[in-house]
Protein backbone atom coordinates (compact mmCIF):
# COMPACT_ATOMS: atom_id res chain seq x y z
CA UNK A 1 0.00 0.00 0.00
CA UNK A 2 1.60 3.20 -1.36
CA UNK A 3 -1.31 5.56 -1.56
CA UNK A 4 -4.67 6.05 0.00
CA UNK A 5 -7.54 8.14 -1.28
CA UNK A 6 -9.88 8.75 1.91
CA UNK A 7 -13.57 9.97 0.68
CA UNK A 8 -14.85 12.33 3.15
CA UNK A 9 -12.40 14.00 5.27
CA UNK A 10 -14.29 15.01 8.19
CA UNK A 11 -13.79 13.45 11.73
CA UNK A 12 -13.59 9.59 11.11
CA UNK A 13 -11.82 10.19 7.55
CA UNK A 14 -9.37 12.90 8.58
CA UNK A 15 -8.55 10.42 12.00
CA UNK A 16 -7.86 7.56 9.82
CA UNK A 17 -5.31 9.94 8.00
CA UNK A 18 -3.53 10.85 11.05
CA UNK A 19 -3.77 7.63 12.54
CA UNK A 20 -1.90 6.27 9.07
CA UNK A 21 0.44 8.84 9.78
CA UNK A 22 1.37 8.22 13.49
CA UNK A 23 1.55 4.72 12.49
CA UNK A 24 4.40 5.68 10.20
CA UNK A 25 2.75 5.51 7.03
CA UNK A 26 5.04 6.99 4.28
CA UNK A 27 3.02 6.78 1.09
CA UNK A 28 0.70 9.47 -0.29
CA UNK A 29 -3.15 10.46 1.30
CA UNK A 30 -5.31 12.26 -1.16
CA UNK A 31 -8.54 13.66 0.58
CA UNK A 32 -12.01 14.16 -1.19
CA UNK A 33 -14.81 16.03 0.28
CA UNK A 34 -17.75 18.05 -0.20
CA UNK A 35 -16.63 20.25 1.62
CA UNK A 36 -14.34 22.26 1.04
CA UNK A 37 -13.72 23.70 4.31
CA UNK A 38 -13.45 20.34 5.94
CA UNK A 39 -10.72 19.23 3.11
CA UNK A 40 -8.71 22.37 3.94
CA UNK A 41 -9.04 21.51 8.18
CA UNK A 42 -7.97 18.14 6.90
CA UNK A 43 -4.65 19.28 4.93
CA UNK A 44 -3.86 21.70 7.05
CA UNK A 45 -3.57 19.28 10.05
CA UNK A 46 -1.85 16.84 8.15
CA UNK A 47 -4.32 14.24 7.87
CA UNK A 48 -4.03 14.38 4.04
CA UNK A 49 -1.26 15.63 2.16
CA UNK A 50 -2.99 16.35 -0.82
CA UNK A 51 -6.81 17.52 -1.53
CA UNK A 52 -8.57 16.51 -4.41
CA UNK A 53 -11.53 19.30 -5.59
CA UNK A 54 -12.85 19.00 -9.22
CA UNK A 55 -14.81 15.55 -10.43
CA UNK A 56 -11.54 14.95 -12.67
CA UNK A 57 -9.06 15.46 -9.53
CA UNK A 58 -11.80 12.63 -8.11
CA UNK A 59 -11.57 10.69 -10.81
CA UNK A 60 -7.52 10.74 -10.77
CA UNK A 61 -7.30 10.38 -6.70
CA UNK A 62 -9.36 7.28 -6.93
CA UNK A 63 -7.61 6.19 -9.92
CA UNK A 64 -4.08 6.55 -8.16
CA UNK A 65 -4.66 4.92 -5.01
CA UNK A 66 -3.76 1.62 -3.85
CA UNK A 67 -6.23 1.87 -0.97
CA UNK A 68 -9.26 3.91 -1.30
CA UNK A 69 -11.19 4.09 2.07
CA UNK A 70 -14.72 5.64 2.15
CA UNK A 71 -16.07 7.49 5.31
CA UNK A 72 -18.67 8.93 4.47
CA UNK A 73 -22.40 8.28 6.00
CA UNK A 74 -23.75 5.17 4.90
CA UNK A 75 -26.24 6.33 2.12
CA UNK A 76 -23.32 8.22 0.30
CA UNK A 77 -20.99 5.38 0.49
CA UNK A 78 -23.33 3.06 -1.59
CA UNK A 79 -22.91 6.30 -4.32
CA UNK A 80 -19.29 6.77 -3.87
CA UNK A 81 -19.18 2.85 -5.09
CA UNK A 82 -21.46 3.04 -7.68
CA UNK A 83 -19.19 6.28 -9.34
CA UNK A 84 -15.94 4.27 -8.55
CA UNK A 85 -16.99 0.42 -9.79
CA UNK A 86 -16.52 1.07 -13.29
CA UNK A 87 -12.90 2.10 -12.85
CA UNK A 88 -12.04 -0.20 -10.38
CA UNK A 89 -8.69 -2.60 -10.94
CA UNK A 90 -8.15 -5.74 -9.36
CA UNK A 91 -4.83 -4.34 -8.09
CA UNK A 92 -7.14 -1.53 -5.89
CA UNK A 93 -8.68 -2.46 -2.89
CA UNK A 94 -12.39 -0.33 -1.38
CA UNK A 95 -13.07 -0.25 2.58
CA UNK A 96 -15.32 1.47 4.38
CA UNK A 97 -16.08 3.26 7.56
CA UNK A 98 -19.54 2.94 7.39
CA UNK A 99 -22.03 2.59 10.81
CA UNK A 100 -23.97 -0.60 8.99
CA UNK A 101 -23.03 -3.03 7.07
CA UNK A 102 -25.76 -5.18 5.30
CA UNK A 103 -26.53 -3.03 2.59
CA UNK A 104 -23.29 -1.91 1.87
CA UNK A 105 -22.21 -5.84 1.51
CA UNK A 106 -24.44 -6.59 -0.71
CA UNK A 107 -23.57 -3.31 -2.95
CA UNK A 108 -20.29 -4.29 -2.67
CA UNK A 109 -20.97 -8.00 -3.92
CA UNK A 110 -23.19 -6.61 -7.05
CA UNK A 111 -20.29 -3.41 -7.93
CA UNK A 112 -17.18 -4.78 -7.24
CA UNK A 113 -16.86 -8.28 -6.10
CA UNK A 114 -13.50 -9.26 -4.52
CA UNK A 115 -12.34 -5.51 -3.98
CA UNK A 116 -14.43 -4.47 -1.11
CA UNK A 117 -13.36 -5.22 2.71
CA UNK A 118 -16.43 -3.55 4.75
CA UNK A 119 -15.27 -2.00 7.89
CA UNK A 120 -16.89 -0.27 10.98
CA UNK A 121 -14.48 1.92 13.61
CA UNK A 122 -16.71 1.64 16.45
CA UNK A 123 -15.33 5.20 17.67
CA UNK A 124 -16.91 8.83 17.65
CA UNK A 125 -17.82 11.82 18.90
CA UNK A 126 -20.85 13.60 19.53
CA UNK A 127 -20.32 15.98 17.28
CA UNK A 128 -18.46 15.43 13.56
CA UNK A 129 -16.21 17.29 11.74
CA UNK A 130 -12.69 17.30 10.82
CA UNK A 131 -11.53 19.87 13.46
CA UNK A 132 -11.73 17.36 15.73
CA UNK A 133 -10.13 14.76 14.36
CA UNK A 134 -7.35 12.74 16.39
CA UNK A 135 -4.85 9.85 15.34
CA UNK A 136 -5.27 8.06 18.36
CA UNK A 137 -9.23 7.83 17.99
CA UNK A 138 -9.42 4.63 17.03
CA UNK A 139 -7.08 3.41 20.46
CA UNK A 140 -8.70 0.65 22.47
CA UNK A 141 -11.79 0.85 20.01
CA UNK A 142 -13.24 -2.57 18.36
CA UNK A 143 -12.69 -2.25 14.70
CA UNK A 144 -15.25 -4.40 13.10
CA UNK A 145 -14.80 -5.75 9.29
CA UNK A 146 -17.61 -7.93 7.57
CA UNK A 147 -15.37 -9.63 4.93
CA UNK A 148 -17.57 -11.34 2.30
CA UNK A 149 -13.99 -13.04 0.46
CA UNK A 150 -10.97 -14.94 2.06
CA UNK A 151 -9.04 -11.82 2.48
CA UNK A 152 -6.04 -10.42 -0.53
CA UNK A 153 -2.79 -9.27 0.37
CA UNK A 154 -4.15 -5.66 0.18
CA UNK A 155 -7.05 -6.65 2.90
CA UNK A 156 -4.01 -8.17 5.08
CA UNK A 157 -2.16 -5.18 5.03
CA UNK A 158 -4.84 -2.90 5.65
CA UNK A 159 -5.84 -4.64 8.73
CA UNK A 160 -2.16 -4.83 9.73
CA UNK A 161 -2.55 -0.76 9.65
CA UNK A 162 -6.11 -1.00 11.37
CA UNK A 163 -4.09 -2.79 14.20
CA UNK A 164 -1.18 -0.24 14.16
CA UNK A 165 -4.00 2.61 14.61
CA UNK A 166 -4.42 0.33 18.67
CA UNK A 167 -7.77 -1.03 17.11
CA UNK A 168 -8.60 -4.42 18.09
CA UNK A 169 -10.30 -6.15 14.58
CA UNK A 170 -13.24 -8.17 14.59
CA UNK A 171 -14.99 -10.05 12.07
CA UNK A 172 -18.21 -11.14 11.91
CA UNK A 173 -21.05 -11.85 9.19
CA UNK A 174 -22.85 -8.35 7.70
CA UNK A 175 -26.23 -9.21 9.04
CA UNK A 176 -24.85 -10.29 12.66
CA UNK A 177 -22.86 -7.07 12.74
CA UNK A 178 -26.17 -4.62 11.94
CA UNK A 179 -27.90 -6.48 14.67
CA UNK A 180 -25.81 -6.35 17.34
CA UNK A 181 -24.83 -2.52 16.51
CA UNK A 182 -28.76 -1.69 16.86
CA UNK A 183 -28.41 -3.12 20.25
CA UNK A 184 -25.39 -1.37 21.63
CA UNK A 185 -25.12 1.38 19.70
CA UNK A 186 -28.25 2.53 17.45
CA UNK A 187 -31.01 1.84 20.22
CA UNK A 188 -29.17 3.85 22.90
CA UNK A 189 -28.81 6.77 20.33
CA UNK A 190 -31.96 6.61 19.38
CA UNK A 191 -33.24 6.74 23.48
CA UNK A 192 -30.85 9.19 23.78
CA UNK A 193 -31.88 11.44 20.91
CA UNK A 194 -35.75 10.99 22.15
CA UNK A 195 -35.22 11.76 26.06
CA UNK A 196 -33.63 14.99 25.06
CA UNK A 197 -36.28 15.75 22.38
CA UNK A 198 -38.92 14.99 25.44
CA UNK A 199 -36.88 17.06 28.08
CA UNK A 200 -36.74 20.29 25.50
CA UNK A 201 -40.57 19.80 24.99
CA UNK A 202 -41.56 19.77 28.54
CA UNK A 203 -38.59 22.24 29.46
CA UNK A 204 -37.76 24.20 26.82
CA UNK A 205 -35.04 26.67 27.75
CA UNK A 206 -36.18 26.63 31.42
CA UNK A 207 -33.32 27.64 34.18
CA UNK A 208 -34.73 25.54 37.15
CA UNK A 209 -34.29 22.24 34.75
CA UNK A 210 -30.96 22.72 33.86
CA UNK A 211 -29.65 23.99 37.18
CA UNK A 212 -30.98 20.56 38.81
CA UNK A 213 -30.35 18.19 36.10
CA UNK A 214 -26.33 16.92 37.36
CA UNK A 215 -24.37 14.25 35.50
CA UNK A 216 -26.72 11.49 35.47
CA UNK A 217 -28.55 13.68 32.94
CA UNK A 218 -26.11 15.32 30.84
CA UNK A 219 -24.63 11.89 30.17
CA UNK A 220 -27.94 10.08 29.28
CA UNK A 221 -29.09 13.01 26.82
CA UNK A 222 -25.01 13.38 25.29
CA UNK A 223 -25.71 12.03 22.32
CA UNK A 224 -29.23 14.20 21.83
CA UNK A 225 -26.03 16.51 19.95
CA UNK A 226 -25.78 13.95 17.32
CA UNK A 227 -26.47 14.96 13.88
CA UNK A 228 -29.20 14.14 11.85
CA UNK A 229 -27.20 13.60 8.70
CA UNK A 230 -25.00 10.46 9.85
CA UNK A 231 -28.51 8.71 11.94
CA UNK A 232 -30.65 9.20 9.18
CA UNK A 233 -28.78 7.25 7.63
CA UNK A 234 -27.94 4.36 9.83
CA UNK A 235 -32.02 4.30 10.55
CA UNK A 236 -32.85 4.11 7.06
CA UNK A 237 -30.64 1.01 6.46
CA UNK A 238 -30.85 -0.72 9.62
CA UNK A 239 -34.73 0.04 10.39
CA UNK A 240 -35.71 -3.29 11.05
CA UNK A 241 -33.01 -4.46 13.96
CA UNK A 242 -33.97 -0.90 14.99
CA UNK A 243 -37.25 -0.57 15.61
CA UNK A 244 -36.80 -4.04 17.11
CA UNK A 245 -34.67 -2.96 19.77
CA UNK A 246 -36.78 0.50 20.32
CA UNK A 247 -40.09 -2.04 20.60
CA UNK A 248 -38.37 -4.55 23.45
CA UNK A 249 -36.86 -0.74 25.30
CA UNK A 250 -40.62 0.28 25.10
CA UNK A 251 -41.66 -3.17 26.88
CA UNK A 252 -39.03 -2.91 29.45
CA UNK A 253 -40.08 0.50 30.04
CA UNK A 254 -43.57 0.06 29.97
CA UNK A 255 -42.87 -3.10 32.62
CA UNK A 256 -41.06 -0.64 34.77
CA UNK A 257 -43.42 1.32 34.77
CA UNK A 258 -46.69 -0.99 36.32
CA UNK A 259 -44.21 -2.28 38.68
CA UNK A 260 -42.95 0.58 39.93
CA UNK A 261 -44.59 -0.45 43.16
CA UNK A 262 -44.01 -4.19 43.03
CA UNK A 263 -41.53 -6.67 44.02
CA UNK A 264 -41.24 -6.34 40.05
CA UNK A 265 -38.75 -3.69 40.20
CA UNK A 266 -36.22 -6.02 41.90
CA UNK A 267 -36.02 -7.96 39.65
CA UNK A 268 -34.99 -5.38 36.35
CA UNK A 269 -32.77 -4.00 39.26
CA UNK A 270 -30.96 -7.07 39.93
CA UNK A 271 -30.79 -7.72 35.81
CA UNK A 272 -29.08 -4.27 34.96
CA UNK A 273 -26.57 -4.63 38.67
CA UNK A 274 -25.55 -7.71 37.02
CA UNK A 275 -25.61 -6.51 33.24
CA UNK A 276 -23.13 -3.42 33.99
CA UNK A 277 -20.48 -5.86 36.11
CA UNK A 278 -20.04 -7.14 32.18
CA UNK A 279 -19.35 -4.01 31.04
CA UNK B 1 -24.75 24.61 65.25
CA UNK B 2 -22.41 23.03 67.61
CA UNK B 3 -22.98 19.68 67.25
CA UNK B 4 -24.54 17.32 64.48
CA UNK B 5 -26.08 13.84 64.25
CA UNK B 6 -25.60 12.29 60.93
CA UNK B 7 -28.16 9.37 60.33
CA UNK B 8 -27.15 7.21 58.00
CA UNK B 9 -23.23 7.36 57.16
CA UNK B 10 -23.28 6.12 53.38
CA UNK B 11 -22.09 7.93 50.65
CA UNK B 12 -23.83 11.02 51.34
CA UNK B 13 -23.97 11.03 55.21
CA UNK B 14 -20.33 10.49 55.37
CA UNK B 15 -19.71 13.19 52.38
CA UNK B 16 -21.73 15.69 55.02
CA UNK B 17 -19.28 14.93 57.40
CA UNK B 18 -16.47 15.39 55.27
CA UNK B 19 -17.61 18.54 53.58
CA UNK B 20 -18.72 20.45 57.18
CA UNK B 21 -15.02 19.78 58.31
CA UNK B 22 -13.84 21.00 55.36
CA UNK B 23 -15.55 23.64 55.29
CA UNK B 24 -14.37 24.54 59.11
CA UNK B 25 -17.19 23.33 61.55
CA UNK B 26 -15.23 22.18 64.55
CA UNK B 27 -18.31 20.94 66.77
CA UNK B 28 -19.21 17.54 67.20
CA UNK B 29 -20.57 14.83 64.57
CA UNK B 30 -21.79 11.81 65.61
CA UNK B 31 -22.93 9.40 63.15
CA UNK B 32 -25.61 6.33 63.21
CA UNK B 33 -25.71 3.33 60.69
CA UNK B 34 -27.69 0.27 60.51
CA UNK B 35 -24.08 -0.96 59.05
CA UNK B 36 -21.35 -1.86 61.38
CA UNK B 37 -18.57 -1.68 58.93
CA UNK B 38 -20.41 1.83 57.42
CA UNK B 39 -20.10 3.66 60.93
CA UNK B 40 -16.65 2.27 60.94
CA UNK B 41 -14.91 3.56 57.45
CA UNK B 42 -17.06 6.93 58.38
CA UNK B 43 -15.27 7.12 61.92
CA UNK B 44 -11.74 6.27 59.99
CA UNK B 45 -11.79 8.57 57.36
CA UNK B 46 -13.12 11.43 59.26
CA UNK B 47 -16.49 11.93 58.56
CA UNK B 48 -17.46 11.66 61.84
CA UNK B 49 -16.13 11.43 65.45
CA UNK B 50 -18.47 9.37 67.68
CA UNK B 51 -20.15 6.38 66.23
CA UNK B 52 -23.65 5.27 67.96
CA UNK B 53 -24.11 2.13 67.97
CA UNK B 54 -26.68 0.83 70.51
CA UNK B 55 -30.39 2.10 70.73
CA UNK B 56 -29.60 3.79 73.96
CA UNK B 57 -26.74 5.68 72.26
CA UNK B 58 -28.79 6.40 69.04
CA UNK B 59 -31.23 8.08 71.68
CA UNK B 60 -28.48 10.32 73.15
CA UNK B 61 -27.00 11.33 70.16
CA UNK B 62 -30.48 12.39 68.31
CA UNK B 63 -30.93 14.31 71.99
CA UNK B 64 -27.29 15.56 71.98
CA UNK B 65 -27.35 17.19 68.78
CA UNK B 66 -29.00 20.70 67.68
CA UNK B 67 -29.07 19.51 63.99
CA UNK B 68 -30.22 15.82 63.10
CA UNK B 69 -29.39 14.87 59.39
CA UNK B 70 -31.48 12.41 58.20
CA UNK B 71 -29.09 10.94 55.00
CA UNK B 72 -30.94 7.32 54.46
CA UNK B 73 -33.34 6.54 51.34
CA UNK B 74 -36.73 7.88 51.56
CA UNK B 75 -38.64 4.78 53.85
CA UNK B 76 -35.83 5.05 56.43
CA UNK B 77 -35.94 8.88 56.41
CA UNK B 78 -39.75 8.79 57.67
CA UNK B 79 -39.11 5.94 60.00
CA UNK B 80 -36.54 7.94 61.55
CA UNK B 81 -38.56 10.93 61.51
CA UNK B 82 -41.30 8.76 64.03
CA UNK B 83 -38.45 7.26 66.07
CA UNK B 84 -37.37 11.10 67.08
CA UNK B 85 -40.13 13.19 67.00
CA UNK B 86 -41.37 12.82 70.62
CA UNK B 87 -38.56 13.58 72.16
CA UNK B 88 -37.38 16.27 70.00
CA UNK B 89 -37.06 20.20 71.63
CA UNK B 90 -37.94 23.28 69.94
CA UNK B 91 -34.44 24.48 69.63
CA UNK B 92 -33.23 21.18 67.80
CA UNK B 93 -33.90 21.33 63.22
CA UNK B 94 -34.07 18.18 61.55
CA UNK B 95 -33.12 18.23 58.36
CA UNK B 96 -32.56 15.27 55.32
CA UNK B 97 -31.16 14.60 52.10
CA UNK B 98 -33.96 12.38 50.69
CA UNK B 99 -34.56 11.74 46.99
CA UNK B 100 -38.45 12.46 47.10
CA UNK B 101 -39.95 15.31 49.30
CA UNK B 102 -43.81 15.54 48.82
CA UNK B 103 -44.40 12.37 51.24
CA UNK B 104 -41.48 13.83 53.93
CA UNK B 105 -42.91 17.25 53.57
CA UNK B 106 -46.53 15.61 54.90
CA UNK B 107 -44.70 14.17 57.30
CA UNK B 108 -42.89 16.53 59.22
CA UNK B 109 -46.11 18.69 59.12
CA UNK B 110 -47.67 16.31 61.03
CA UNK B 111 -44.97 14.69 63.37
CA UNK B 112 -42.60 17.88 63.96
CA UNK B 113 -43.93 20.82 62.59
CA UNK B 114 -41.53 23.91 62.52
CA UNK B 115 -38.62 22.14 63.11
CA UNK B 116 -37.87 20.06 59.70
CA UNK B 117 -36.56 21.80 57.00
CA UNK B 118 -37.02 19.35 53.57
CA UNK B 119 -33.27 18.86 51.50
CA UNK B 120 -32.09 17.16 48.73
CA UNK B 121 -28.32 16.87 47.43
CA UNK B 122 -28.37 16.77 43.63
CA UNK B 123 -25.08 14.51 43.76
CA UNK B 124 -24.26 11.24 44.22
CA UNK B 125 -22.52 8.00 42.52
CA UNK B 126 -23.99 5.50 40.62
CA UNK B 127 -22.44 3.00 43.90
CA UNK B 128 -22.76 4.55 47.40
CA UNK B 129 -20.84 3.63 50.67
CA UNK B 130 -18.88 5.63 52.84
CA UNK B 131 -15.98 4.27 51.35
CA UNK B 132 -16.70 6.30 48.18
CA UNK B 133 -17.40 9.72 50.58
CA UNK B 134 -15.88 12.85 49.49
CA UNK B 135 -16.33 16.29 50.88
CA UNK B 136 -16.07 17.94 47.35
CA UNK B 137 -19.15 15.87 46.43
CA UNK B 138 -21.73 18.76 46.70
CA UNK B 139 -19.44 21.36 45.11
CA UNK B 140 -21.38 23.07 41.85
CA UNK B 141 -23.66 20.86 42.53
CA UNK B 142 -27.55 22.20 42.95
CA UNK B 143 -28.63 21.25 46.77
CA UNK B 144 -32.67 21.57 46.77
CA UNK B 145 -35.12 23.04 49.36
CA UNK B 146 -38.64 22.86 50.25
CA UNK B 147 -39.06 24.58 53.22
CA UNK B 148 -42.46 24.54 55.23
CA UNK B 149 -42.08 27.57 56.73
CA UNK B 150 -40.09 31.27 57.45
CA UNK B 151 -36.65 30.10 58.12
CA UNK B 152 -35.77 29.47 61.83
CA UNK B 153 -32.23 31.10 62.75
CA UNK B 154 -30.41 27.54 62.79
CA UNK B 155 -32.00 26.82 59.61
CA UNK B 156 -30.54 29.88 57.89
CA UNK B 157 -26.99 28.55 59.29
CA UNK B 158 -27.24 24.49 57.69
CA UNK B 159 -28.21 26.30 54.85
CA UNK B 160 -25.20 28.54 55.27
CA UNK B 161 -22.71 25.80 55.85
CA UNK B 162 -24.57 23.81 52.54
CA UNK B 163 -23.59 26.84 50.44
CA UNK B 164 -20.07 26.47 51.76
CA UNK B 165 -19.63 23.02 50.72
CA UNK B 166 -19.95 24.72 47.43
CA UNK B 167 -23.24 24.26 46.10
CA UNK B 168 -25.91 26.05 44.89
CA UNK B 169 -29.42 26.04 46.84
CA UNK B 170 -32.93 26.33 45.30
CA UNK B 171 -36.13 26.40 47.13
CA UNK B 172 -38.97 25.00 45.35
CA UNK B 173 -42.92 23.28 46.47
CA UNK B 174 -42.18 19.97 47.58
CA UNK B 175 -44.47 18.38 44.67
CA UNK B 176 -43.17 20.42 41.90
CA UNK B 177 -39.40 18.79 43.04
CA UNK B 178 -41.09 15.99 43.05
CA UNK B 179 -42.20 16.69 39.51
CA UNK B 180 -38.91 17.74 38.35
CA UNK B 181 -36.94 15.16 40.10
CA UNK B 182 -38.70 12.69 38.08
CA UNK B 183 -37.76 14.35 34.68
CA UNK B 184 -34.51 15.13 35.35
CA UNK B 185 -32.86 12.15 37.53
CA UNK B 186 -35.75 9.46 38.12
CA UNK B 187 -36.84 8.93 34.66
CA UNK B 188 -33.00 9.06 33.16
CA UNK B 189 -32.25 6.28 36.18
CA UNK B 190 -35.18 3.80 35.04
CA UNK B 191 -34.27 4.21 31.71
CA UNK B 192 -30.27 3.38 32.09
CA UNK B 193 -31.63 0.21 34.24
CA UNK B 194 -34.53 -1.10 31.49
CA UNK B 195 -31.30 -0.33 29.06
CA UNK B 196 -29.05 -2.91 31.18
CA UNK B 197 -31.55 -5.46 32.37
CA UNK B 198 -32.80 -5.93 28.44
CA UNK B 199 -29.25 -6.15 27.14
CA UNK B 200 -28.76 -8.54 29.97
CA UNK B 201 -31.39 -10.44 28.67
CA UNK B 202 -30.32 -10.31 24.77
CA UNK B 203 -26.70 -11.05 25.42
CA UNK B 204 -25.73 -12.45 28.68
CA UNK B 205 -22.35 -12.21 29.73
CA UNK B 206 -21.35 -12.60 25.41
CA UNK B 207 -17.60 -11.16 25.52
CA UNK B 208 -18.71 -9.47 21.30
CA UNK B 209 -21.22 -7.77 22.62
CA UNK B 210 -18.75 -6.00 25.39
CA UNK B 211 -16.00 -5.70 22.91
CA UNK B 212 -18.38 -3.94 20.49
CA UNK B 213 -20.17 -1.13 23.15
CA UNK B 214 -18.15 1.94 23.44
CA UNK B 215 -18.27 4.95 25.47
CA UNK B 216 -22.20 5.60 24.16
CA UNK B 217 -23.21 2.23 25.83
CA UNK B 218 -21.10 2.55 28.93
CA UNK B 219 -22.52 6.02 29.60
CA UNK B 220 -26.19 5.13 28.87
CA UNK B 221 -26.25 2.20 31.24
CA UNK B 222 -23.79 3.78 33.78
CA UNK B 223 -27.08 4.30 36.16
CA UNK B 224 -27.76 0.49 35.67
CA UNK B 225 -25.50 0.02 38.67
CA UNK B 226 -27.59 1.49 40.76
CA UNK B 227 -28.54 0.06 44.49
CA UNK B 228 -32.55 -1.02 44.55
CA UNK B 229 -32.59 -0.22 48.05
CA UNK B 230 -32.37 3.34 47.20
CA UNK B 231 -34.91 3.14 44.26
CA UNK B 232 -37.21 1.58 45.67
CA UNK B 233 -38.39 4.15 48.06
CA UNK B 234 -37.72 6.83 44.98
CA UNK B 235 -40.30 4.56 42.89
CA UNK B 236 -42.74 4.13 45.62
CA UNK B 237 -42.76 7.59 47.01
CA UNK B 238 -43.12 9.52 43.62
CA UNK B 239 -45.17 6.43 41.44
CA UNK B 240 -47.67 8.94 39.75
CA UNK B 241 -44.73 11.19 38.43
CA UNK B 242 -42.48 9.02 37.57
CA UNK B 243 -45.05 6.63 35.47
CA UNK B 244 -46.01 9.70 33.30
CA UNK B 245 -42.47 10.28 32.53
CA UNK B 246 -42.28 6.92 32.02
CA UNK B 247 -45.42 6.70 29.74
CA UNK B 248 -44.39 10.31 27.54
CA UNK B 249 -40.63 8.32 27.07
CA UNK B 250 -42.70 4.99 25.92
CA UNK B 251 -44.71 7.52 23.23
CA UNK B 252 -41.54 9.13 22.22
CA UNK B 253 -39.24 6.14 21.49
CA UNK B 254 -42.75 4.56 19.47
CA UNK B 255 -42.55 7.76 17.67
CA UNK B 256 -39.58 7.35 16.48
CA UNK B 257 -39.93 3.58 15.59
CA UNK B 258 -42.67 4.62 13.65
CA UNK B 259 -40.88 7.36 11.72
CA UNK B 260 -37.77 5.87 11.27
CA UNK B 261 -37.50 6.15 7.50
CA UNK B 262 -39.87 9.35 7.25
CA UNK B 263 -39.04 13.18 7.25
CA UNK B 264 -40.44 13.25 11.20
CA UNK B 265 -37.18 11.96 12.09
CA UNK B 266 -35.16 15.12 11.57
CA UNK B 267 -37.99 16.81 13.78
CA UNK B 268 -36.75 14.90 16.78
CA UNK B 269 -32.92 15.30 16.14
CA UNK B 270 -33.76 18.79 15.79
CA UNK B 271 -35.70 18.58 19.45
CA UNK B 272 -32.66 17.29 20.59
CA UNK B 273 -30.26 19.19 19.31
CA UNK B 274 -31.94 22.33 20.81
CA UNK B 275 -32.26 20.53 24.61
CA UNK B 276 -28.61 19.73 24.25
CA UNK B 277 -27.46 23.33 23.74
CA UNK B 278 -29.39 24.22 27.33
CA UNK B 279 -27.53 21.71 29.46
Amino acid sequence: MNSVCIVGTGLIGASIGLALREAGFAGAITGIDASGDELKTALEMGAIDHAARSSDEHRAAVKAADVIVLAVPVLAIQHWMRQIAADLRDDQLVTDAGSTKAEIALAAERLMPGRFLPGHPMAGKESGGAALAEGKLFRGASWLFTPLHAATPLEVEWRAWVEKFGSHTMDLPPEQHDRICAWVSHMPQFVSTAMSAMLEEEFGDSAEMRAIGGRALREMTRLGASPFSMWRDIAHSNERAIAETLLRMEQHLQHLRENLKTPELREEFAKANASRKQL
